[in-house]
């Protein structure tokens, strides 16, 4: 396999878990600067032009929940996922598709607000906006959904990449850690771990 | 199982799971002309205040994507999603989740713009961009992702009600369907079916 990356970008949270299978793939980067994303080369790749992506031997895969429970459902081994309870499951999906379409989204205003208005007025105000946005999801995740120590529990799973992926980002997006404090310990803990330090090395040296 | 919707909302798709499947449920309406999903009561079943929430014996559910595959997996009989196929699946989830997190998001920027700005010439400014965004999603499903004569191919799955779904609000979103001639005729072939028609109506006349 291979799987398309940028640096500082959702598909860390992919990346990990390709690690956490013990998957056997190739990392490819692209070079968001240079507007790569963009190119016919990429865009046959992925014509959203968007990272990551996912290349198997069956086809292209795109889109982070999707990548992730394939990697849980191809390396059962690895136990990413509560593959045989179906309701647990469904709550790992519902954790990810918040993460996906309303945290990521929020954080997404801060930084490609051009997706949404062109008025450079209108980009300014969704910037001085998102810390805001950002904030509550993060309140919402902290107060509601993250169980412990993991996010879903006793059992690591896809959605504790995932969630990492994002809280990197919490400075950035001018919330800070500290009204979070089990998301930044589930942050400290997880940048410890081997698979995320040898997948964050990988991405920023290359 | 109860099923917590609102009319005119992304909840026509898993309210459509659930009839195809065959689901033992009972709906519950939410007023959202009285701010009824930011009760306390309702705050209770679903504390990010929106639909849909899925009340099952194991708990709560919320987010369609996972509501969807939750469905597919509970009733395999309904052969809603290619389960025993895991490269297959994965399209599967990869379609939605680009509904759930661009495509629905985009239009949401025309509905809901105060998510993420509070000055009024900001959310007019993504209300006037919406027509665009929405448009440039739906082109791209058209175009790359559509394969025919069902979302995913030869059989009906889970992606099917959700896209039906989007694809209702096209006009609304001031986007003319004439240039989407696939979605068009999905969505014609969708609304025909005995399922949608049930679900529409008791949406509808509740």
């Amino acid at each position: 396999m291979k799987f398309y990356y940028a640096p500082h970008t959702c598909a860390l949270a992919s990346h990990i878990a390709l690690e956490e299978a013990g998957a056997d793939y190739e990392l490819a980067r692209v070079d968001f600067a240079a507007d790569e994303q963009r190119t016919p080369a990429y865009i046959a790749i992925n014509p959203k032009g968007r990272v990551p992506s996912l290349v198997t031997p069956r086809g292209i895969l795109t889109e982070t929940p999707a990548i992730l429970m394939f990697v849980a459902q191809s390396y059962p081994q690895a136990r990413l996922a509560p593959l045989d309870d179906l309701f647990a499951l469904a709550q790992v999906q519902s954790f990810n598709a918040y993460l996906c379409a309303t945290v990521h989204v929020a954080h997404a205003h801060r930084m490609r607000g051009y997706r949404w208005a062109d008025e450079p007025t209108a980009i300014a105000e969704m910037i001085r906006k998102a810390p805001q946005a950002v904030g509550e999801c993060f309140a919402l995740i902290e107060r509601e959904m993250f169980v412990g120590p993991w996010v879903m529990g006793e059992s690591y799973t896809i959605a504790d990449p995932y969630l990492f992926t994002l809280a990197q980002w919490l400075e950035l997006d001018g919330v800070d850690p500290k009204h979070l404090p089990k998301i930044a310990d589930h942050r400290a803990r997880m940048s410890e771990r081997a698979t995320v330090r040898k997948a964050i090395a990988a991405e920023t040296s290359a």
